[in-house]
């Protein structure tokens, strides 16, 4: 695709600038506008204090039509009172005058440090700058995927085109991590643009269920932020008979978007905070889908096996110690792990296996960990990252 | 104390040899032996996969007597099926064959790697070696600490004299860590002597609650093992008048242990891998107990608070977010954090503090952050500790 950047479906411009909210001067105030009105919907971290944007955008994603969308990186705005609440309520106003619209038509979205105030002033300077570089090329589009970036080491962006009714529909996605990552409802900031025509309650199930597969199953640390927000724009300008239904095409449609959404979710995955690989842990034999869920993150979410993934061990006891420790319905005697297609623990007991293979698996950017619980039908599963000593360094250094 | 080891109480001997599973030659085989009989009890992991060091553990322990206890470190005989299980009726049946006790008369304990068969040929050729060394003297009990170090820095050992109905009662303890540390039931593995005349179900009351409120306040990693375990072994030699209901004696011997057990999870806490400095969460103002203590655990395993501890960074959003994805009731307008004395975050706001002073307490060897929901009135607490690069390191390569 020439274009692969939120821009690419028709209708909508972006920007990225940087307006100094970050000491670097890197670029940390994203735009995206849609003049022609889109259909949006939008899901949130559920951590029980969430940031003043998440509390904002909360309420005007119910409008009819979105228009704007205005996102800063450098300061979260979370923990900061009603001081905050205003900032937030400020920079919709402010976005909207520029592009004259009204604030319940503009989404905000924060993503940073905790606890601190924004710095409301040079945001509010930088948004007529930023309105005054919105474009449809993909330089725009790479330079918003840039603005929201924390400490991501590079901009994160996936694209698809797919035919519905004989029209060309495009979605597209930028998505910024990389630490405070857990998997329930949304994870980190993520944006995607379409030129879908479809309504507004199928947009909203569509992204709940392509989230739902993707960034809700990821877990970097284990952790939602208070700012987590994935959000979707549908500009309805493709041209394709609208989605309205359950049909084929909202089918067609929800399969798409899933499927960039995982793309999303393992790109954020690789380069979250340290990680040099990835690893997918599906959990069977589970008494409920809940448990089987519960498990698998048990094992992503788990120290050590994140370490042993980081050495390129094999080390399927500390899998099983995890899975012990969920507290999830298990058969001792029927327990069994795999790590790709090599089993190393079945029916409760230690199988002899070729350690080098098993280590050549575990060294892969990818590989997939299987634990089969022994007691019911249900499965689930999570991706997960190990962990480095990056990590630890760029987390005790964050601050101060 | 002269003797500040696990042979310091009367009528205890112990040993600690090199026989062979660790492939360094380090000392991985210890013996604790009461000739004259001792009352025990026992607290375990909660995991749902237990050693089979603990399955044999639990029934002997409700020997009415105890004469021996058989700890090997180096490989944890967990996940290893029948086999796994014979090797530990035989460790017992061994050591009770040379000192002239039945098999249920024996404990047994293992640490280490899990999913790997014992080199059973190797400990029975060790236990009559470990017999021969026996001795009561201050050595003995510090070979003894050392036999089940794995990757423990130090021998972790604490003492204390009290006096109960005129006679000096003395309880000592030796603990290993130190990793998959989490608090829910017994932690790691710790032997506990002492002389006090107590009947059997007070020293499992006394035992109970003192785990209770330190080695169950502890997480390292926020996973418990599949062998942790907290036995005690009370010879009755002290000369004490025995205690048999919950009398003033009974709360002195409680209180004692409960120091103890404080005593060593904090240097278990000091010396778990990789960590250069602990902190404690104190949660209040929630609606329940068990709510301040899942709120506080929440902070302690949280990997982003544990990297700025160990960066020495008040770093305080973090904490709030931790508590916000905690799942426990609060008050966003209300809720509040300290660090020691000094405020950072109070009634849903931030409050301005001095940066340094703040960084110097968070640089501590140990500092409590305080953490107020705004919702009720009860309160718990939690001890945890930095995450390091060496945490990784010692992790990423300990098995293959």
């Amino acid at each position: 695709m020439a274009n692969g950047t939120i821009t690419a479906p028709r209708g909508f411009l972006a920007a990225g600038i940087g307006c100094g909210i970050k000491k670097s001067g890197k670029p940390d105030l994203g735009l995206i506008v849609c003049p022609t009105g889109a259909k949006a919907a939008a899901v949130f971290t559920t951590n029980k204090i969430v940031s003043a944007a998440v509390q904002v955008c909360k309420q005007h994603v119910k409008s009819p039509e979105i228009q704007a969308v205005v996102a800063n990186s450098g300061c979260a705005n979370a923990c900061t009172g009603q001081k905050g609440l205003d900032n937030a309520v400020k920079m919709c106003a402010v976005t909207a005058r520029q592009i004259e619209a009204r604030p319940a038509n503009v989404l905000v979205a924060s993503t940073g440090i905790i606890g601190e105030q924004l710095p409301i002033g040079k945001i509010t300077a930088g948004i007529p700058k930023a309105v005054a570089k919105l474009s449809a090329s993909a330089e725009a589009g790479l330079d918003f995927a840039r603005a929201i970036m924390t400490t991501d080491t590079r901009p994160k962006q996936a694209a698809c085109k797919l035919g519905i009714s004989g029209a060309e529909v495009t979605i597209t996605g930028a998505i910024k991590g990389a630490g405070m990552i857990g998997p329930n409802m949304a994870t980190t900031l993520s944006f995607i643009t379409t030129d879908a025509a479809v309504s507004k309650p199928l947009l909203a199930a569509a992204l709940k269920q392509a989230v739902g597969d993707s960034l809700n199953k990821l877990t970097v640390d284990g952790h939602q932020s208070t700012n987590d927000t994935c959000m979707i724009l549908a500009s309805g300008l493709a041209g394709n008979r609208s989605i309205t239904s359950k049909c084929p095409r909202y089918k067609k449609f929800a399969k798409a978007l899933a499927q960039l959404c995982d793309d999303l979710a393992r790109q954020m995955a690789h380069d979250s905070e340290g990680a040099t690989r990835i690893f997918k842990v599906v959990v069977k034999g589970a008494a409920t889908t809940a448990e089987a869920a519960r498990a698998a993150r048990a094992v992503a979410d788990y120290p050590l096996v994140k370490c042993a993934v980081h050495g390129g061990d094999p080390n399927w006891g500390r899998i099983i110690c995890a899975v012990g420790s969920a507290g999830v319905k298990l058969n001792p005697e029927r327990l069994g792990c795999k790590l790709d297609d090599v089993t190393v623990f079945s029916n409760g007991s230690p199988r002899k296996f070729d350690a080098l293979k098993a280590s050549r698996i575990v060294s892969q950017p990818e590989h997939t960990i299987t634990v089969d619980l022994g007691v019911g039908k249900a499965s689930d599963f999570c991706y997960g990252c190990d962990l480095s000593a990056e990590y630890v360094s760029i987390n005790a250094d964050y601050h101060t």
